[in-house]
Order: C-alpha cells, then sequence, then structure tokens
C-alpha cells in the first residue's frame, strides 16, 4: 500500500465515536445514561426553525450553487447581529459563512499558517483545533491555563511563547473544555498583545449565545479601530439554534480576511449548504427570546451542578461556566481516560477524558451539563458517590 | 497587518465569480446571455429530491451531529449503487459521504499527501484541484494530454513523471474541462501503473452519469483484487441530482483510507449535512429512469453543440464529451481569459478560458454545455460568427 500523509496518519482517532462506544457498553446497571459527552443542545430546534429548513430544503431556489462567501440574506442578517452583540460597525462585508465553526477554524488557521509555522493555543485547548493545526503540519506551541488562574492564560507566559515563528493566537472564549468566561480587560490586553507582536488572534466564540447574564457584552475587541488587522473571530449556528447537522458556522473579520478564506472555501467546498443558510437569516431576529430563555435554562443547569457537586467526596469543580464543567477526579493514579471509561460502563455518565483535551489535564474530566436537564444533573451525585474507581 | 498564509495569498481568486461579473456587465445587444459557464444541471432537481430535502430538513431526527463518515443509509444505499455501476463488490464500509467533491478531493489530498510532497495531475486539469494543492502546500507536477491524442494521457509520459516525490496521480473522467471520456483499458493500464510505482490513484468520476451510452460500465478498477491499495474514486451528487445548493459527495475507497479520510473530516466539518443525506438516501433508487432521461438530454445536447460547431470558421470542437466541450477559438493572438471576457461581453456568451485549467490551454475556451438546451445552443452558431475578435 502507497504512504499515506504522516500528519494525518499520526492523528488519534476521533475522539467523539470512542466515547460513544463506551455508553453503548453500559448496561444500565445503575439507571439510563447520562450522556455528557458530546456539546449538543438537550433541547430541541423551535418549531420555527424547523418549519423554516423544511420549506427552503424543499424550494428549487436553493438547490443551485451559491456564493462561496455565503448567502447575502445571511452575511446581512448576522452582519447586523454581530453588530448588536459586541456594540461595532460590522456588517456583511465583514462576514464569511462556513459550514460549522470547525471548519471556520480551518479557513481562519490555513488563512494565516502553512506547514511549519508556529500556532499558540492553550492547555487545555479544543481538540479539533489542536488536531486541525497537526494534519497542517502547522506546530503548536501551549500556554498553560492554571485551575489557580481560574484556567485563564497568563499574559507573561503568552508574551514568552510569542517568537518569530508565532502567526496566531488561538483561543476560545467561553471555554471548551473548562467553560471559563474570559473576562473583557482579559481579551482586550490579548488583542493588544497579539497587535503589539504582529500575531493574529483567532477568538472561537461558539459558546457566546450561553453567557451568565442576559446582554453581556462578551468583549469590546470589535471596537478596536484597526481591529482587522489582528482579529478574526469564529461562532457556530449548532449550538445557539440546535441544528449542528445542517452545518453552519461563521467567520467575523475585515474584508481582508474574508478575501482569504474565500479562496480556501472554494476548494474546500465551493459554498456553504444554501437552503439552512436562509432559514438561518430569517431565524435570527425571530428566535431571539428563545435563545435568551435556553441561556436562562442553561445557567439553571449549571446552578444544579454547583450545587450537585458541592461537598461530593474527592470530586471538585475546577470550573463551571457557559456549556462545560472542568470536574477533578478523586482517582491521583488513573489516568482520565480510564476514570471516564469506567465511569461510563459502570455508573452510565458519560463524559471526556481531560487528556483529550491537553497534555496537563490528567486529573479532569469535561462534563458538557448543557445537554442534560437540571433533574438528570442531580443524579449525578449518587453515580459518583457510589462510583468506588477500584479496579 | 501580520502575514497571510503565502500559499493562501499567492492563489488567484476564484475563477467562477470573475466570469459571472463579465456576464453582468453584459449589455444584451445580441440576444439574451447564453451561461456555459459553471457546471450547473440546466433543468431542475426532480420534485420528489425536492419533496424528500423538505421533508427532512424539517425534521428533528436529523438536527444532531451525525456519523462523521455519513449517515449509515446513505453510505449503505450508496456503496449499493456503485457495486451495481462497477460491477464489484463494494459496500458501506467503503464509502465516505462529503460536503461535496471538492471537499472529497481535498480529504483524498490530504490523506496522502502533504507540504513538501508531489501530486503528478494532467494540463489540463480542474482548477479546483490544482488551487487546493496549491494552498496545502504539496507540490504539482503536469502530464501534458493533447489533442492530438484525445485530450488523454500518455502512459510513458505519466511513468516519466513519477519520480519518488510523487504521492498520487489525480485524473477526472468524465474530464473537466475537456469532456474526455477515459477509455477503461486506458483506465487500467494507469492504475497498473499507478500501483507498482506505489502512488494513489485518485480518480474524480463527478460526471460518471453523464457516459455517451446507457448502464456503461466506466471502468474495471474496483473489480481489480487488491484495489484499495491503489484507487480512491470521488464522486458528486451535484450533478446528477441538480443539488450543488445542498453539498453532497462521495469517496469510495477501501477501509484504510475511509478512516483516514474520517480524521480530516472530524476537523473539516464534524459530519456532512445530515437531512440531505438521508433525502439522497431516498431518492437514488427511486430517481434512476429520471437520471437516464437526463443523460439522454445531455447527449442531444452535445449533439446539437457538434451539428453548431461544424464548419464554423476559425473555430473548432477540440474535444466534446459528457458535460463539457473544449473549444480552440481562431485568435492565436489573444489570450483565453481576453477571447472570453469579450465574449461574454460583446456575444453574450458566458464560458470559462482555458487557461484557468493549466499552462498549455490558451487556445481553448471551456463551453459547458450541458447547462443549456438544444434551442440555446443552436444560437451559440450566430453569435461565434458574429464575433469579430477585433479590438
Ligand atoms: C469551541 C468549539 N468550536 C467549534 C465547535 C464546532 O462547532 P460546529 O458544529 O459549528 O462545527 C465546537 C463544537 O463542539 C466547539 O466546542
Ligand atoms: C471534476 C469536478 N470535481 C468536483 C467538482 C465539485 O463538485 P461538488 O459540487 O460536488 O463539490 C466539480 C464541479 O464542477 C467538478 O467539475
Amino acid at each position: 500500500m502507497p504512504k499515506f500523509n504522516p500528519a494525518v496518519e499520526t492523528l488519534a482517532a476521533p475522539p467523539i465515536p470512542t466515547v460513544f462506544a463506551w455508553g453503548r457498553s453500559y448496561d444500565g446497571r445503575s439507571g439510563p445514561l447520562i450522556d455528557l459527552s458530546q456539546a449538543v443542545p438537550g433541547y430541541p430546534a423551535h418549531p420555527q426553525m424547523l418549519r423554516l429548513l423544511g420549506e427552503y430544503a424543499g424550494s428549487a431556489s436553493w438547490t443551485g450553487y451559491g456564493p462561496i462567501e455565503g448567502e447575502d440574506r445571511l452575511r446581512r442578517a448576522y452582519g447586523a447581529h454581530v453588530a448588536a452583540v459586541y456594540g461595532a460597525p460590522l456588517a456583511a462585508e465583514n462576514i464569511h459563512v462556513t459550514s460549522g465553526c470547525n471548519q471556520a477554524f480551518v479557513c481562519a488557521a490555513m488563512a494565516v499558517a502553512g506547514a511549519g509555522d508556529t500556532v499558540l493555543m492553550t492547555d487545555p485547548y479544543y481538540f479539533n483545533q489542536e488536531t486541525t493545526l497537526a494534519m497542517l503540519g502547522v506546530k503548536v506551541r501551549l500556554a498553560p491555563c492554571d485551575r489557580a488562574n481560574g484556567f485563564l492564560p497568563d499574559l507573561a507566559e503568552l508574551r514568552a511563547a510569542i517568537t518569530p515563528d508565532v502567526r496566531a493566537l488561538a483561543l476560545v472564549s467561553p471555554n471548551n473544555p473548562t467553560g471559563a468566561v474570559y473576562p473583557p480587560e482579559l481579551l482586550s490586553s490579548v488583542f493588544e498583545l497579539c497587535r503589539s507582536q504582529g500575531i493574529w488572534l483567532i477568538l472561537d466564540e461558539t459558546y457566546r449565545d450561553f453567557l451568565p447574564e442576559a446582554g453581556m457584552r462578551p468583549h469590546a475587541l470589535f471596537q478596536k479601530p484597526g481591529w482587522e488587522a489582528t482579529l478574526i473571530g469564529l461562532y457556530s449556528f449548532s449550538k445557539s439554534f440546535c441544528i449542528p447537522g445542517h452545518r453552519l458556522g461563521a467567520i467575523t473579520a475585515g474584508p481582508a480576511v474574508v478575501e482569504q478564506v474565500a479562496k480556501i472555501m472554494d476548494n474546500i467546498q465551493i459554498c456553504p449548504p444554501r437552503s439552512a443558510q436562509i432559514a438561518v437569516a430569517d431565524a435570527l431576529p425571530l428566535l431571539g427570546d428563545w435563545r435568551e430563555e435556553n441561556r436562562q435554562e442553561i445557567a439553571r443547569r449549571a446552578q444544579a451542578l454547583r450545587e450537585t457537586m458541592d461537598g461530593l467526596n474527592g470530586w471538585t469543580l475546577g470550573a463551571l461556566g457557559a456549556y462545560f464543567a472542568f470536574i477533578r477526579h478523586p482517582f491521583a493514579e488513573r489516568s482520565s481516560a480510564e476514570v471516564a471509561e469506567r465511569l461510563a460502563k459502570e455508573s452510565g455518565v458519560l463524559c471526556l477524558p481531560g487528556s483529550y483535551f491537553g497534555p496537563g489535564q490528567e486529573r479532569y474530566l469535561r462534563f458538557a451539563f448543557a445537554n442534560a436537564d437540571a433533574t438528570t444533573i442531580r443524579l449525578l451525585r449518587a453515580r459518583l458517590q457510589g462510583f468506588s474507581g477500584a479496579a
């Protein structure tokens, strides 16, 4: 057999299917499986969203090829939306629609870094960002985010890590896996650091709609004059609209970045799926209240998890924020993968091992608590207490 | 501004939007615009296809994340389909669904070649394959396909071009841009060459359903024992089902290739759009007769073009086959881009310059004749005759 590309061949198998397999081999002994593995909204899409998706998908108007950058209707609607969210002069020309936020990251990464360049990330990181860079032959340098610092990166450590081969810093806020919400002031300092060092800041805000307070402004970076020369913002329609299966995300950036991304996207898929774009363009202004209700519901779930974990012998809440909790397990002598696998098979709790998110995370598990309602979350207490961890 | 990735920055702008802009500036002086530019079916999707697309898109069953490799239903249905088309033991495990055939090529290319490796292509080539390799930092070597040889590659030249840095040979049959249908015997020899040289053969068969004869077997490569260690087949649902806007394609390969591609696809987009996959799985067995009618209709269009071009002063039919014709224009002193632009703006005929498809193609224009019905195609005679080409 001829060779495979070593940058791809050496990648680990995708993590989610492995974890699902653990769940399938759970025999139900501790009660129904509690799935806190993949970050998927635990409630269905709005009926109006489904109606729009069905209507446009069934129409001959959206069967042809569309604009590479995305449908004008969605670029305009989403441009106006982010202008309001960030209080910044953003518009259609700043938007490139993608097939989900993973693809947005692939495009952003390729636009700024090639094989042999370096991109700076955090430890822990969102695993698909790490594997994307690895498969592109881009080197990854990790800046540690300690629990003592709320899993936030340290500015001095970031500065020290920016050597001349670094092309970009990739951050995720609200964070996956920890849930940590990066404070606007920190983001502002990080932005100025990137600007002064002449590197790009790629900021993934997939969980932006799940901030702890209503109408909170995530940061003021898009208000800064000349932000286009430093910032590339990423977003996903998967979580907020409960439609990951329809694959839609977006890049918010300066027109010069949009132009580079369009060249990449023309190769990767010509245009994003069209009918779903039109449906989301319509739904965006319609479903504001519904999305706010979901934000509140997820905040209640966070509260339920906080109470559930309180004083739970040996288990501690490393971090808890929008969508995710990063839980410290009590088994110092075991790998996080072993703990997660046995937790799935013996206690019916499906979550991701910390090690999937970086070399420094063996003591942690990621709970995507937003997937489960508060009643289900409360079941975790007995499950975790009953889990001996003994071989 | 920090740097962009030079492999992306140096790419030319996507060709299709440039050509569309020529069309928009046509003032109608010679009659309605005849659009033979992008390869898009000139007839609508089947009503049944639209009904299925609408039904599944409107259902909550397909809103979540799906399997990376594609929906089981589509992998099984398409696996059975290709088993019949090629008379070979193919099944679901051989199929990886993608968001269109461009993405299938990106995945196949990344699976086998990294930055610095070389992939062998033909001149002329399908432009997105060339730009994909360029943006990945993969070197491209071109094997000429001369008109004298029916725009087919020459086996001896291919053999000479396979140096140790070559990882794969990429071919397209039926060909884009020439329309040439590669004879099964040639494909067999090329396959054996690739096998003996230990390189992959990536074969894009986007236009497979438009072969000149009903039920023709495109080639016997999938029947060869051990084909999995050499061949990676690519396909698009865009053209045959008239649904490019829904973005679906597929890779047919051995399970080892599917496994590598899944790692890439997990990064690039987690899973292909789901509801359209289910719709196509249902439509595949239902729409066989309709697709055969379309094949016949396109064959009639080919015949209309052949008659239209016959004895047309200075213009000659370089090649004519499934979907495309490669037309030699009479203006030896002009670039193909200049001829195409003026043909659009003065005569209202939109087509692609030969130079988009390779350095040796300045004398050619690509007509995607399948886009237009026979009556429209016959209008070309007067348009081309009336086009002076004088500055
Ligand atoms: C931080 C982050 N970015 C991107 C994605 C991918 O989202 P999408 O479904 O839009 O590709 C996810 C999904 O879990 C995520 O957690
Ligand atoms: C040879 C070839 N491959 C791939 C594609 C891309 O097709 P899809 O729409 O499936 O991405 C095209 C489209 O024109 C093509 O001509």
